[in-house]
C-alpha cells in the first residue's frame, strides 16, 4: 500500500507569507504600508481570537492593521457607515468584516458595502462573480488557500472529479468555481443531497466544508482520493473522520494545520496585492 | 412504459408573455413605457435575426425598444461609450448587447459596462454573483427560462441530481447556480470532463448546453431522466439526440420550442421588472 501524503497547510502558509513579507518590504521602501482593517462587532470570544491572530500576522509580516471594534448593539446602518468610511480611507488597502455579526445586523448588506478593490476577504457578490468568470482578483480566502495547497503539492486538478460538500458563499460555492475554472468536473453536495455517500465515493478530490465534526466517513471514500478538510469544529476537529479516512486517501490535510493557516496567508497576500494595485494606479495616473 | 412528457417552451413563453403584457399595460397607464435597448455590432445575419425577433416581441407585448446598430469596425471604447450613454438614458430600462461581437472588441469589458439595474440579459459578473448568492434580480435569461419550464411543469428539483453539460458564463454556470439554490445536487461537466457518459448517466435532470449537435447520446441517459436541451445548432438541431433520448426520458424539451422562446419571454419580463423598479424608486424617493 502506498503511503498517504499529509498536505501540510503550515508549510504552504509559510511559503506564501515569505513572499508577502518581501513584497510588503518593497512597498514600505516606496512609502506605502499595506494595511488591513479588521471590523469586529460584539464580543464573541472566537471572533476576538481570529481578529487578534490576523492582526498579529500583519505585524509579523510587515503589514499594518487597523482594528475597528463596534459594540454588540451596532445597527446595520452604523456598520455600513463605518465600512464606507474605510472604503474612502486611503491608508486602508483591505477590509475584513469578521463574521458572524450579531443577529440584528443585515450581514449581507454589510458585506456588499465593502468596495470591490478592498474586498481582500472575497465576501462580496461582485467579487464572487468576477472569480467565477475567471478574472476576479480576490477569491474568498479559504477556497484560494485550498487551491494553494493543491498547487503546492502539485496535485492534478484538470479532468478530476471534485466533490465539494457545502455551498456557503465563502467556502463551498467559491471553491466549486475555482475548481471548475481549473477544469475539474465539479459536484456540489449539501444538506439536501440525497445519497451523499454515493456522490462522495466517486470523488477524486473531496472538499469537506460542512461544519459538522467527523462528518465524512471512511467508508464513503474511494482509495486514492485527495481529501481537503476545510472544517473547523470545536476541539480542533475537522469535517472529516481523519483516522478512518487517512489510510484510504492518497493525500489529506490534517486538522489543525490544513486550510486554516493558509487562509490567513492568503488574506495578507491579497492585502499586499491591493496595496500594489493602489500604488500602480497612483504611478500611472 | 410510461409516456414521455414534452416540455413545451412555447406554452411556457406564452404564459410569461401574458403576464408581462398586463404589467407593461399598467406601467403605460402610469406614463412609463418599459424599454429595451438592443445593441448590435456588425452584420452577422443570425445576430440580426435575433435582435429583430426581440424588437418584434417588445412591440407585440407592449414594450418599446431602441435598436442601436454599430459598424463592424467599432472599437471597445466606442462600444463602452455607447453602453454608458444607455446606462444614463432614463427612457431605457434594460440593455441587451447581442453577442458574439466582432473579435477586436473586448466583449467582457463591454458586458461589464452595463449598469447592474439595467442588466436584464444577466451578463455582468456582478449580476451573476448576486444570482449565485440567491438575491440577484436578473439571472441570465436562458437559465432563468429553463427554471421557468421546470416550474411550469412542476418538475421536482430539490434533492435531485442535476448534471449541467457546459460552463459558459451565460448558460451552464448560471444554470448550475440556480439549480443549486433550489436544492439540487449539481454536477457541472464540460469539454475536459473525463467519462462524461458516466456522469450524465447518473442525472435525474440533464441540462445540455454544449453547442454541439446531437451531443448527448441515448445510451448515456438513465430511464426517467428529465432532459432540457438548451442547444441551438444550425438546422434547428439541439445538443441532445432527441430521437434516441425521447423514449428514455420522463420529460424532454423539443428543438425548436424548448428554452429558446422562453429566453425571450424572460428578457421582456426582466425589462418590465426593471421599469417597475425604476417607477418605485421615483415614487418613494
Amino acid at each position: 500500500m502506498s503511503k498517504t501524503l499529509i498536505l501540510d497547510g503550515l508549510r504552504v502558509a509559510r511559503e506564501i507569507h515569505q513572499q508577502t513579507q518581501k513584497r510588503a518590504q518593497k512597498l514600505r521602501e516606496q512609502g506605502i504600508v499595506p494595511c488591513l482593517a479588521t471590523v469586529l462587532v460584539g464580543d464573541d470570544p472566537a471572533s476576538h481570537t481570529y481578529v487578534r491572530m490576523k492582526g498579529k500576522a500583519c505585524e509579523k509580516y510587515g503589514l499594518s492593521s487597523i482594528r475597528i471594534q463596534l459594540p454588540t448593539e451596532t445597527t446595520t446602518e452604523e456598520l455600513v457607515a463605518k465600512i464606507e468610511e474605510l472604503n474612502q480611507d486611503e491608508r486602508v488597502h483591505g477590509i475584513l468584516l469578521q463574521h458572524p455579526v450579531p443577529s440584528q445586523i443585515d450581514e449581507r448588506k454589510a458585506f456588499e458595502t465593502i468596495a470591490l478593490h478592498k474586498d481582500v476577504d472575497g465576501v462580496t457578490s461582485h467579487g464572487y462573480g468576477e472569480v467565477s468568470m475567471g478574472f476576479g482578483e480576490f477569491p474568498s480566502c479559504t477556497p484560494a488557500g485550498i487551491m494553494a495547497i493543491l498547487d503546492y503539492y502539485q496535485i492534478p486538478i484538470e479532468g478530476k472529479h471534485a466533490v465539494v460538500i457545502g455551498r456557503s458563499p465563502i467556502l463551498g460555492k467559491p471553491a466549486s468555481q475555482l475548481l471548475l475554472n481549473r477544469n475539474a468536473t465539479v459536484t456540489v453536495c449539501h444538506s439536501r443531497t440525497v445519497d451523499l455517500a454515493n456522490h462522495v465515493s466517486q470523488a477524486d478530490i473531496i472538499i469537506a466544508a460542512v461544519g459538522k465534526p467527523r462528518f465524512v466517513q471512511g467508508d464513503w471514500v474511494k482509495p486514492g482520493t485527495v481529501i481537503i478538510d476545510a472544517g473547523y469544529n470545536k476541539g480542533n476537529i475537522g469535517d472529516v473522520d481523519y483516522e478512518a479516512c487517512f489510510s484510504k486517501a492518497s493525500a489529506i490535510t490534517p486538522v489543525p494545520g490544513g486550510p486554516g493557516p493558509v487562509t490567513i496567508a492568503i488574506l495578507l497576500k491579497h492585502t499586499v496585492d491591493a496595496a500594489e494595485r493602489m500604488l500602480n494606479r497612483l504611478v500611472y495616473k
